[in-house]
């Protein structure tokens, strides 16, 4: 590999990229070509960093070679020369990653410095201060960084000697004062190390680079890198910069700014600036930094210097930058510029505000918001100002914030409801008993189940926070306590549940409130322009209903049925259903359950009036709605022993029997959806029969038009949707005969079973649409039991990079994603006027729409709350295609 | 579609096809090409059948009409005409479909008879007596078999008539009761059907040709096909042939006949016949027939004529004839030929002593075998020639029969076993603590669980008969009672079970003996020459091991290490090392194990010297070495509320509280195999160290080579074999410094997991071999939890036809064998030393073989008493395909 050691002039002729400058390097370089006042310096590529690693930490001949040619050609540029007697040459070495990850990576100031070229500096300046305050920082940041040496040895030291000079900060150190720390300093690194800080600039300068190189695998920079799924290979470029002194007079001082405001997105610079001041000063907090404008007063020229820099960087790069900059003895010195990152909010306004300036097109303000940003917009947020320590993580199941009062039962839940009282749910799960608790409350936790679980599910469609999962509480609903180590929390004390990010806190936390602005309604506008996939949303009542409809979904995608005999008033007749021993007793308490079934169906409809509704048919095993075994089991234990009332043993026997018969080892891959209801037909005839008399109604009584899309679940196997299909087609004929009505409607399958993907072409045959359950499909095809692994090994596999991403959020591409491509692709070809969509929890994230807009979906579909973040995902899916496609071209 | 019919010496000449012609008439007519003596006939061909039905199950003109000519044809030919007063010609009417379904469909012999021709007929033969029995047998059948009367409606007027004649059989009723029979038989039909039977013989006979079409939808036919899964798409072809009469005179018969004796293959004509008798008088035990030698002294020129075509048929047909003849008058007919049913020793015998004959090749002696039959060679079976009821019905876990008497626990198992008492182990489910009960026991029946319930598995491995899921059984351990209706059976009550058939047995039913003779033994060399998948066995102990390599087994395939766990005094242990808190107490237990395993390795490396040695590490997850949930709530419920003494209570909850943390919601989708061990991979470190050592001791000590193949499973990523390899070579390396062995082994992978399928190609890089565990991959294609689905779904899944056939018994080859197929070929292709097996059940079903053989699967591993099986089916696989390809070039 040749070596790659550049100028920035040469480097900017090069037409380099970020990747190989880094991000640092890639600002210089840039900002040398447009003539703005660059200290001048050397860029390394990160392809230099890979090798350095490839040959095992070390730096080789050529390299430093290299590097050392490039010094010298810096020392004619600048006219300085490292350890001259008389026009010394110092510089910084700072790392610069491909990808932002601020303050993970070293960088050493002050390099070329030694006893010689201090006194140099000294009598150079006629500042003997500055001159040794400068020695000390090089000593320190060398000795810590390059060397090694802990960095609170050198606090120690400074603390020590500013006692005794009874210096208050670092201000109060004088020039004697900040000798005598130099000296201390290098004292401290020969007493840790065996050896002191070179004396030579050019060993100095190969150690340091070597250092910056090797930051790249500590432990801080892994670990962001983990946390922000940036790849290990990058690596990081490293940059040798002329100094340039903010500490070196009066007229001199440092800062930072944001071309616009960060948080509100405003057009002006933002920013904070200290006089006097060098590198880490503005940021370290000892000191407090003005705002930037006040270096108008300070130093007008640098000023105005600056304003109309932060302009032409604006206008070269085309967004929001992220400066830093250096006034040496008046003159302005630019070291940094990244494209800055933003709230929200400000995402948003800078994009549509940089559109209407001409800056961009309506294309890239699409692409300049994370999706993941806009979904922040949409909930309630804990005020990201406030700061507390959580007292308890668990899974975070339901996105937003809430705090309230927690309380253990449905009881205390309703109660407090009726009180108008805010409260949380605190459970160690929750059944479909425990809805009136759930509707009651602001927000739930448990300490068992996963994302899947009861909990979860409910409230993600009710749109309330939830956190399950939080093992390490301990919950006793008989004493009313929420037990994490040795911290009790009792029944009425208020916690605060963020569902975003599964954290816990004691107490109220202050919260934000969700807004959806005109700017992202324009914005989201513009995206729906670009997009190729369908949105819709997975709503299954008419509350989530109105609200896809208002965050802009074209249709439900996916509407359980089974959360409708969830309701308290009619999970009764289920039970009885279940425990009917003839069809014909079961029939007649499906007949009760029709009219319910109906009339939900009717408001959902008219909710979604010409849109269409997927509704699936019912798709859990029966054992979901009966007691748990481990509760019916001692409970009827219980009983016998303590010799209950005859009558009543027997009913909770009987439940205990059909419990057991119901049993299932793997109920994920048991008896429920299309095995279960073609044995018992009468299921989906029941819930067909609702479903067409609704529509008919509507359509005869109300002039509305809807088009109910009926979806059979957990099909594996063609003739499975054969038979299930011909069950609903009997029903649709006899509505149309009984009310006159004809109706438009579709009959498709979800592909959830790898079978059913791999048979795509079959079962195409007898489906109108596919709607591929990507939840269930990824636990198959993994063979990961969702509720079982989350807790146990997804967090092990995660931080152990057996896995780069939780498969159950972003999609896996290899393995799931190949079965979807693949039987989308199939399914189309066998039955071309099939469509296709996704409603699994994969069709809000991201990523996966950007996977899915690649495949031959048609669409997808989400929460309703997440559904914003899939029309901006989609729009920026289809334009990053196309830019790709065009630019293969 | 053009009309098919044609005479017998037409289809000759058109050489048309089985399928084409039926069983029955392609016989008929390849007899008519030999020259042998068949009566002149007419074939209407299968096609005619499947367009009748396509015709709404009509004749139609065009087909009369040919049908019609053919007649007339063949009144030219015979001299004899319908209806004719002279010269009357009567035919049979029968069907004959591709496959041989006996007795399924129907025939109508005498044909073309009425009240005119009768007279004729006792005319011209000077027998009225002949006649009218003639015109009884027509009108019964027609009225039967065309019109739809109930059949014994007509036995009741023959069993009326015979009792006011005197009559004791059929023989002693004179030519007036016949008469008055087919009187009283034409009054009931007239009475039943509202018509009497035509009286024109083209009438009666396109009526019959309807009718045995029609019998291709009979509910017996459906049955059968059903069953023996035979496509419903062949149809039957009908053949009219002119009647002869075995009831003629006093040198008329009729006879069938086998060319070899079915039962033990000997080279000698075996049959039976019966002078003075029609078509089904032979087997329908009216009249007890004659050994068909008894026709040499009462007709010697027939016999011999029949000897010398039985040896021209042979001849032709290369293979044993299942023959029916007819002598009229001293002349012998030939009515039908088709390949002969055989026994299993049979069938081997003729097969081997063909070759010698010259009649056939090696290749065909091989494929005359059905891989089944060679299986009940293999075991114990309850004897063929016994006839008795089941009296309870239950999954066919674990083959072979075996009786004794009922006992309900361990201490009776091991009680009765040493006093060498048979018993069979009967219990509601089978735990690993029950191992002891199990091994006690000659067979075991349980009324729960599935086909890979711990019962079936732990049987199946050690070759006894098992019986599990009998819901129908009410068994109580505590009464010591097994309930299966109203009937009791008691503790110490003798039954019979059969684990071939799933059937339990009152009493003690006779057995036969399993034999391996030295003709198998042949056969199977030559299977051995001809295949290309290897065969090996799945072994978990020394004596399954040697089972193996009895049965020719190349290695073993899958060594399931934790049935060794499941040892009595090691479940102990294994126990203490699941509660165990720490790892260093976990690695205490397993320092425990470690030399027992090590000790279960060397004694099943001896046996395996020389060959391959696949060692499947840890695959269960932890809870199913303890107590079932159901069990231990309400016995730390009880102790709580009974007070129980306090160190025990806490112990047992202790237990408790860890069944209830390991818990999971779907276990076979949970923390199991690779997914545990990389967890606590102290287990794996210690199952790998306990293998190398004992490898290392036996080569050092014993100069025993063998090579261990260490297997991974649950794998669902790449990375996580690539971490596993990792553990299983430090272990290796280990090993090899401390004893300074150096060891050939391998590590691979299961293919279990849909995923490890899609992505074989990067788990192939950190893959020996592949091993694809077809039960699991199964399970998760289908999302089909096997436990589940074998005794809620499946029987009603198989019976409606939603599935063809029970996935897990013959590989599924759209959906899983997509995958196998795929992985198979992308894993080697990516990694072209990877060796590739399989390991499921499916290993040993001979339909799931030869798909096998059609991809690139290098061998396949089953049951050690499968491996002759398998080495059959892999030979007739590959000479199938060559067959194929030779003839497709």
């Amino acid at each position: 590999m040749p070596v790659e050691v550049y100028m920035f002039e040469e480097a900017a002729g090069l037409n380099l990229s970020k990747s190989e400058l880094g991000g640092k390097g890639y600002g210089l370089v840039e900002m040398t070509k447009l003539g703005l006042p660059v200290p001048p310096g050397i860029v390394i590529t990160t392809n230099m960093c890979n090798e350095f690693f490839k040959r095992g930490g070390k730096l080789w001949p050529e390299l430093e070679a290299a590097i050392l040619a490039k010094v010298s050609e810096l020392e004619r540029h600048t006219g300085k020369r490292f350890g001259d007697e008389t026009n010394p040459l110092l510089v910084s070495v700072r790392s610069g990653a491909p990808v932002s990850m601020p303050g993970m990576m070293d960088t050493v100031l002050n390099l070329g410095i030694n006893d010689r070229v201090t006194a140099v500096l000294a009598r150079k300046t006629g500042d003997e201060r500055f001159a040794y305050d400068t020695y000390r920082r090089f000593i320190q940041l060398f000795g810590k960084i390059v060397i090694g040496v802990p960095g609170e040895k050198f606090d120690a030291v400074l603390e020590k000697q500013k006692q005794a000079k009874g210096a208050k900060s670092d201000m109060d150190v004088d020039a004697a004062g900040w000798r005598e720390v130099a000296k201390q300093y290098n004292e401290l690194i020969k007493r840790e190390a065996g050896k002191p800080v070179p004396q030579d600039p050019k060993e100095q300068l190969l150690m340091a680079v070597g250092a910056v190189f090797g930051s790249w695998w500590n432990k801080r920079a892994i670990e962001y890198r983990k946390i922000y799924k940036v790849p290990d290979s990058l690596g990081t470029a490293v940059n040798i910069v002329t100094m340039v002194y903010g500490n070196l007079d009066d007229k001199s001082g440092t800062g930072v700014a944001f071309t616009r405001d960060p948080s509100s997105g405003a057009r002006e610079l933002y920013g904070e600036f200290l006089m006097r001041a060098q590198g880490e000063d503005v940021v370290a907090g000892i000191r407090t930094p003005e705002q930037v404008e006040r270096l108008n007063k300070e130093l007008p020229n640098a000023y105005k210097e600056l304003v109309s820099t932060a302009k032409k960087l604006e206008r070269h790069f085309r967004d929001m930058q992220d400066i830093e900059f250096t006034v040496e003895a008046g003159k302005l010195y630019m070291l940094q510029t990244r494209n800055g990152k933003r709230t929200a909010n400000a995402a948003v306004k800078i994009a549509i505000d940089m559109v209407a300036e001409g800056l961009i097109t309506k294309e890239e303000a699409v692409l300049r918001v994370e999706p993941e940003q806009l979904q922040r917009l949409l909930y309630k947020q804990i005020d990201p100002k406030a700061k507390a320590e959580p007292m308890l993580k668990g899974l975070a199941a339901a996105p937003g914030a809430a705090a309230g009062r927690i309380v253990f039962t449905n009881e205390e839940a309703k109660a407090a409801s009726e009180r108008h009282e805010k409260v949380i749910l605190v459970r160690p799960e929750t059944t479909p008993e425990d809805i009136v608790g759930i509707a009651s409350s602001n927000g739930v936790l448990t300490s068992r189940g996963g994302m899947t679980s009861h909990a979860a599910v409910v409230t993600r469609g009710m749109g309330k926070p939830c956190i399950v999962g939080a093992e390490s509480a301990k919950i006793s609903v008989e004493h009313g306590t929420l037990v994490v180590g040795d911290k009790t929390i009792k029944k009425g004390d208020i916690i605060t549940i963020d569902g975003g990010s599964g954290l816990v806190f004691e107490g109220e936390m202050p919260l934000v409130e969700p807004r959806m602005s005109a700017d992202v309604t324009e914005l989201l506008s513009w995206a729906d322009g670009f997009r190729r996939l369908g949105v819709r949303a997975n709503a299954d009542t008419p509350e989530m209903a109105r609200k896809a409809r208002e965050n802009g979904a074209s249709g439900i995608g996916l509407d359980r049925t089974e959360r409708m005999f969830n309701a308290p008033d009619r999970l009764a007749i289920i039970q009885k259903m279940i425990l009917a021993e003839t069809r014909e007793e079961r029939e007649s308490y499906l007949a009760k359950l029709k009219p319910m079934q109906k009339s939900d169906f009717k408001t959902i409809f008219r909710e979604m009036e010409g849109l269409p509704v997927t509704i699936r048919l019912l798709d859990v095993p029966l054992h979901e709605f009966l007691p748990k075994l481990e509760e019916i089991l001692p409970e009827v234990t219980e009983m016998r022993i303590r010799g209950a009332d005859k009558a009543k043993l027997a009913d909770r026997e009987r439940i205990l029997r059909r419990v057991m018969e119901l049993k299932e080892y793997n109920p994920m891959m048991g008896q429920r959806g299309v095995r279960l209801s073609l044995m018992y037909p009468e299921i989906y005839m029941m819930q067909a029969g609702a479903i067409f008399e609704a529509a008919a109604e509507l359509k005869k009584e109300e002039r509305i038009d809807v088009e109910p899309q009926i979806m059979i679940s957990q099909v594996a196997e063609a003739e499975e949707m054969g038979r299930a299909r011909a069950i609903v087609e009997a029903q649709a004929a006899e509505v149309a005969k009984s009310t006159g009505v004809k109706l438009k409607y579709e009959v498709g399958s979800m592909i959830e079973t790898p079978r059913a993907a791999l048979t795509a072409p079959m079962i195409a045959k007898y489906a109108d649409f596919f709607s591929f359950g990507t939840n269930d499909l990824t636990q198959a095809t993994f063979a990961f039991s969702r509720d079982d692994v989350e807790s146990k090994f997804m967090p092990f596999y995660l931080d152990n990079k057996l896995l780069q991403n939780n498969p159950f959020e972003t999609l896996d591409q290899s393995g799931v994603g190949r079965l979807v491509a693949m039987a989308a692709s199939e399914g189309k070809d066998a039955n071309p006027k099939l469509h296709v969509g996704i409603c699994g929890e994969h069709g809000g994230d991201p990523r996966s729409i950007e996977f899915f807009n690649s495949t031959r979906i048609d669409y997808v579909s989400c929460s309703p709350y997440r559904v914003p973040v899939a029309r901006l995902s989609a729009a920026q899916a289809e334009l990053r295609k196309r830019h790709k496609e065009s630019s293969t071209v």
